[in-house]
């Protein structure tokens, strides 16, 4: 039988609310739309850090392996019967030894670089330990953070470094699109995923022609996913944010803000009437310091509020937040504060800015049906 | 005998850090500072959470209780034997069994509330269980956000209801000076400080001439406590982010960069050098999306990075992050990325600019002294 949990607005607040019905559907519509494409996918579970909500992407099939942010992750995951996992950070020497455990104990754990130093200097410590580390190579394909060039000579060098090894084995080559965040339209969107996609692939083909073997092409971020129109010669997807979407992926156009699975709960704790707010204990602490849609052209501010039950209860948003108290107040100016909704104690919810920086703050998940509390999903955070 | 500890270059990053001198200067600079107006303070453990550094405060004695901004905190902090609590973010009903849960544990709980509904169905509440809580007024002395005008009629009002049930007691009145955040100066920090105090003071006042009794009157944020000149007629001074300090803290003027006594230790893990960026493995995640340095004189991006023992590496800043990377460049344009100080797995360290975010981000303290670390502090987080 499972656990009772109390009405909704009886929960203690601040707390995570996941909606399962969208989450389901936003994890339909990724399997189904990389399947569709011929393409498998290889979650990325930082935005949830939950075995339970891997279960419901497992589910809707599709999915080979996971890719996890942190090796707490990583550790987590294994210990929840996940053997395939690609750590997608570049590797630091301080962290062979927890990877060489892993793999020890039976994890099929796959790291990343893009510097030759770093490849020689694993490629040592695999050599002395006599165990190999399986590496990937990161790209940068957008100019947007770590990644050797496509087309340049640092990727030969380090495939010969990796290859002539050991203590490494090549297994191919990773990027990410993080430039996609600032896209806002389909077009810009297909350009820079089919970017991501031609030069990944092409990096691949620069090795193969080398004479290395690259099994593994890894691509991926929400919004390139939902955009690219082929998928040849790509391996696998790498996409976390879409279980949940949030506020961010709404301003770039890769989904609505109906079907934002995650909101946080939180208590009406007073009001400033003459200067139209309403004061919740949700503040920064509970929707985190994101503020992603500072530039977009709809500024959430810290968060978008909505009634309990999905009502629309106006323009609102949390436009200030200090620790523990969100202040809502009306988006546009001279609009009057419908302060009826709001009474004193009101359970209300707020769409988040960015899942992935919400969800963090908090040790579990309510997961919703119906307006009811159905299950309680623990999650992780830290490194 | 201590628990061997790694030396600090070789402990997995990114890892949140205290420097132990430091802290216990800061602690006592506050403790004599307070201590030489006559003023007892109540620290706000909001920024540390852990049972550890509230040790380190009540060392230096001059301490009365603590202050809280979430119930597992007053939890947390109960299990570890403080029974002297106040719960400073105002009160809702799903949060009334919770704080008689406790009280009737034998924590002496107190809680805070600003309007005349909530104190009337709390002292309904309490009457109903047969049990009193124990309540403070909460004030808005600077607009900032929450509480009743001193001079107003409603603080008389909620006085009526409370002081007339057998459900709650009348403890006093409470405000915080949340506007010295936007100080910059002595002398505005002088102003707001005094008016943090006077109008306090004076609410207090005006319920004793209405009969009320008000044993309590209690103020309180780190610029303010740090420049307030006279505590005639204040009971309890609550403040917390000074243990630490933090950029934002060095920004207002009210300490320096060099006293900050949290940090984050990260490990170099790629180049841009083309952008004269190193990129790090704290990245957002482990910073926190704090920004509050974004308005101030120096904008430290997401931190300031200095040496792994405090050498000058430059005027360096986390410009840019992603979950788990962190971007470092030159904060003056034109100057020259030091890449000799940044080979391939070095580890450096990362001022923050709001350590009750950053802080939040981790949940354990590793402690330093003279470049070692000699303790593991736990910490909570979460509601």
């Amino acid at each position: 039988m499972a656990k009772p949990y109390p009405p909704l607005e009886k929960l203690p607040t601040p707390a995570l609310l996941v909606d399962r019905r969208k989450l389901r559907a936003n994890i339909e519509r990724m399997a189904n739309r990389i399947g569709g494409l011929g393409g498998t996918l290889r979650p990325h579970v930082k935005t949830t850090k939950s075995i339970d909500a891997l279960q419901e992407i497992r589910r809707a099939g599709n999915v080979k392996g996971i890719t996890v942010s942190t090796l707490r992750e990583a550790e987590y995951f294994f210990a929840n019967g996940v053997t395939d996992i690609l750590y997608a950070i570049g590797i630091s020497p301080n962290k062979f030894d927890a990877i060489a455990s892993l793999s020890e104990r039976g994890c099929d754990i796959k790291i990343i670089l893009d510097n030759p130093d770093m490849a020689r200097a694993l490629s040592i410590d695999g050599e002395t330990r006599g165990s190999t580390f399986k590496v990937l190579i990161e790209l940068d394909t957008d100019g947007h953070r770590s990644g050797v060039d496509p087309n340049g000579s640092e990727l030969l060098s380090i495939a010969e470094i990796l290859g002539s090894s050991n203590g490494t084995e090549l297994l191919g080559v990773l990027t990410h699109a993080g430039e996609s965040y600032n896209c806002r339209t389909p077009d810009s969107l297909l350009k820079i995923a089919r970017q991501e996609r031609d030069l990944c692939v092409h990096a691949a083909e620069r090795l193969r022609n080398a004479g290395f073997d690259c099994p593994v092409v890894s691509i991926g971020s929400t919004p390139t996913a939902l955009s690219v129109d082929d998928l040849s010669g790509v391996t696998e997807v790498r996409t976390g944010v879409y279980v949940f979407f949030d506020l961010v992926m709404a301003g770039i156009g890769v989904c609505s803000k109906d079907e934002i699975a995650l909101s946080v709960l939180a208590s009406v704790i007073g009001h400033q009437r003459s200067k139209g707010w309403v004061i919740t204990d949700a503040g920064w602490m509970a929707m985190s310091r994101d503020r992603g849609t500072s530039r977009h052209e709809i500024d959430f501010g810290y968060g978008a509020v909505i009634g309990l039950h999905d009502e629309d209860l106006g323009d609102l948003a949390v436009t200030q937040a200090n620790q523990e108290h969100g202040i809502v107040t009306v988006r546009a100016a001279g609009d009057e504060m419908p302060f009826e909704a709001f009474p004193l104690g009101q359970a209300i919810r707020i769409l988040p800015n960015h899942a992935c920086s919400t969800a963090s703050q908090f040790d579990c998940y309510f997961v919703v049906v119906d307006g009811e509390v159905v299950a309680e999903w623990p999650r992780i955070s830290g490194w």
